[in-house]
């Protein structure tokens, strides 16, 4: 057997869902006959009665070990991202059995493909989170990442909402509508999608911007390059209620003199993938685009 | 000159807005010359401080007049037609210089085109408004009418809802989204047609349902018979936080066993155009179809 | 057994297609034994090399037979409306095991569906077809009709057509675009859907115009009574390539003087269903509107 | 005065258009007094009888000046930049009165903008063009530059097609559909955004692939690295018949068992903007994003 890449592993399992017990107990198992040590997230350590693994909380987990699995779905692995971001160590997607564009190891392959990445034999790929930040008179009230996407939305509001947008500096646009998405590549198969935004393939060094149902119709999704700032501001003179949100965490009671700032964070989360990992595969079946109907 | 078809005018003004006064006091003057009668909504009838004209509440003046002219754009006149429904009073729209779908005639136009429809020559349109009502356990708990649209929408909610929609009894889809838009003709220019559905022409006895950011890319809009019983639920299982707003009137706090069911009334309100009345002229002008950039 | 509602039964297979065989023979089988007489159109006759059913030309078969049973997909079903509705005889559709939007009877549904359509117990629904004439010089050159949709559309020629379409003698718009199609809500789930049309309910008497990627970006899909008439033509000083296609049959060579009526034929097509026909149902499965992917 | 940094300048007009001529007099006159040589293309260089300019072919004169100045719409810039591309000369777009996105200096600021762009106060913009090849049996039998987009079209073809398209030797997908663009930035605001793609930034190096009325309605636009390689085919055992077209100009006769290979030429073609360029400012225009509706 090769020597492991990895000495130490991290599991963060799927916030309170019982059913991950058995693809974590395996996994257990797993890491054993390969010689790792492992650490559990604190929730999901407790998760088989019988089993006492080493845990931790998780804002300590990535800073003790060599690599991170995550174990549930995309919205499990994006949730452990945030969480270990800082501590700049490699996550590892396993999924419950449906492939996800991120947790791409099913518990059936754990033999095959985890143990094929601990012997360093894996895809590395690196994807960028963006930081919102909102400033209120000159100071930061709050302060959040997100994997997928930045999300300014009206909220309690009776009307669309006019946002104003400079990127770098410069004037994009005054709309009115339900928001606008900022979102990573990594977020645009996500919700920037349903929005109407186009695919970015994940290599790419991008941001889409993606309108929600604006009031003219010729306002669309616009990509520009991930190295920009974006400033996003409210029409004075209009009474608005907003929010943002950052992957699914809300950040309400935007204020109309507010102003959000977006902005790449520049250490990347990596990840690791097995060696034949192909994008357009998951993306054809996550789309059912081989599920036509014929007339 | 022609004896008038209708002896009392009922005049509702743009709320809240001192902009209006100058038009007002010009309508006032044409009436007089015309031998009308006229009553002006509370509120507006104190914007002129010189003037004092017979006033009357809201919720009165469609029982105790023969025609109502809102002044505004297309806002006021959707609330007016909301105040005077049970009234069966028809409406005239005046707008403040600026083309409306239903405010089509401009102040510089009274003398020709209001004139012409006060001796009765005009072109009627019949416009249906929606009812939505709130169930709980079996009990009306809201009741609100709708010219334009009734929406259900997620509410400080961190995802997708998931609606289930029935037709006459039928289930149509289950699907997970921002909300879903029930749209007369009337409202098929304005919310519905930002969220990506067609322009329904007012004539046409249906309804639109227009999906809000599915979560399915092939859920679509979908046009049917506007005789048709609409019910929305909740998928049981998760939790949610939804609100229903029929034009821009909020009902918050509908919870995840409430059932919206959405119907036409069958009492029309009565729009009166002049004779000249184009749809696709007042369609081009909005949605600006003259004005394509040439490559 | 009850005695049948139809006494002779013509049959119109999917041309040029020998996997359909083996359902003609179950389908022959099961009308003698169920005492229909039954006339097969001359192609699809002589598929089987071992029967020999009574034939007859397509264009005849309508006025010798009291139904029609398409065997094939929707584009089966498509030719042989269009094939038989002078002769105002209905039609019922079986399909080769894919559930259709038209043929929505499978070949193991014989006994159990199609038994009881042909003893009187079925769902009537008509279906209304649209005749499209190309007129040059005051004169109709071609003559077409179509059950889905008639399409205007650009051909070898280096760049958009500017199209100029009437409804009813008022002027919608003139654009710029690859073409438009005119969809009856047959047509609403076929190439119209692919172009961004929203679907119709079958029951509308209504059609939907679809521009074909619009250079003016506000350009919508329309909705309109189907009792309109429709006039296409083109913008003069440009040279143009035009064709016209009514389903999937081509005109080609329009030229910039031509004009194209569109028009619904008043009499429809009548389809037999199932009684228990579900036409949110198909629309589900057509569109996989159960398969969303979950992050 | 300030020495010029360019000290011969050649100039393309707008082919066929006698109404650049007044432009083309001012412009001479305003070279000559800014001490400028210049060179006209052979067609347009006859457009003024009493001017006689010195002229040179099309195909000669990009290796004869230091830059070029197209004068018409963007059209015209984009003819000129593929009648260039070799001779690696920049290029100044002069509009005939409304702005493009490539063509952004008004005849009226001629002494303004473009005296300080010959005096070297410029922003250099580089733009990549992409290369078609037709490949029939293992030889090129066409080959063609596009600045905008490169499109697969179904051409005289009564149904879609089945396009199947490779990025970098990966499988991206079988689609069943009218066509594909595949776009550069700076086509993303052409036909690509008719047919519902993003609006790239020019300053991307990324490309957009946009399925024309695909029938999988989950096909979305997805934007790639432009170092990639596309290659598209054809599925086999359908006949086709396709057309591949490169900025405006058409390859017919695409037959089944070709491929079609695009790639990006790594020689960008240079555009010198006035020092206050604004691409955010010019699509604000063209796109009418200040023109909504209010209701």
């Amino acid at each position: 057997m090769q020597p492991n890449a990895f000495k130490t592993i991290g599991i963060i399992g799927k916030p309170s869902d019982p059913s991950i017990a058995d693809t974590l107990c395996n996994l257990y198992q797993f890491l054993e006959e390969n010689g790792c040590d492992y650490i559990v997230d604190e929730q999901s350590a407790t998760l088989n009665p019988y089993l006492t693994p080493t845990k931790c909380p998780l804002d300590d987990i990535g800073y003790r070990c060599d690599a991170i699995i995550a174990v549930g779905g995309d919205g499990t692995f994006l949730a452990a991202a945030r969480a270990v971001v800082d501590a700049d160590v490699p996550l590892i997607g396993v999924n419950l059995g449906r492939l996800g564009f991120l947790v791409d190891i099913s518990p059936i392959q754990l033999s095959n493909k985890l143990s094929k990445i601990l012997q360093g034999h894996y895809r590395l790929e690196k994807r960028y989170l963006l930081q919102a930040k909102i400033v209120r008179d000159g100071e930061i009230i709050h302060e959040q990442t997100a994997v997928n996407e930045v999300v300014v939305h009206r909220w309690v509001t009776p009307s669309m909402i006019e946002i104003i947008t400079h990127i770098d500096g410069q004037l994009l646009n005054t709309q009115r509508s339900d928001g606008l998405i900022i979102s990573t590549p990594t977020g645009s198969t996500a919700y920037a999608l349903s929005a109407g935004g186009p695919i970015l393939h994940p290599s790419l060094s991008a941001l889409v911007l993606v309108p929600l149902n604006p009031h003219t119709l010729s306002n669309r999704p616009i990509v520009i390059d991930d190295a920009a700032e974006i400033e996003i501001g409210f029409r004075e003179g209009r009474q608005i209620n907003a929010l943002v949100s950052c992957d699914h965490l809300e950040i309400p009671d935007v204020q109309i003199h507010d102003k959000i700032l977006i902005k790449k964070i520049t250490k990347p989360i990596k990840i690791l993938h097995p060696e034949d990992h192909d994008f357009y595969h998951v993306l054809r079946g996550k789309l059912n685009w081989s599920s036509g109907y014929p007339l």
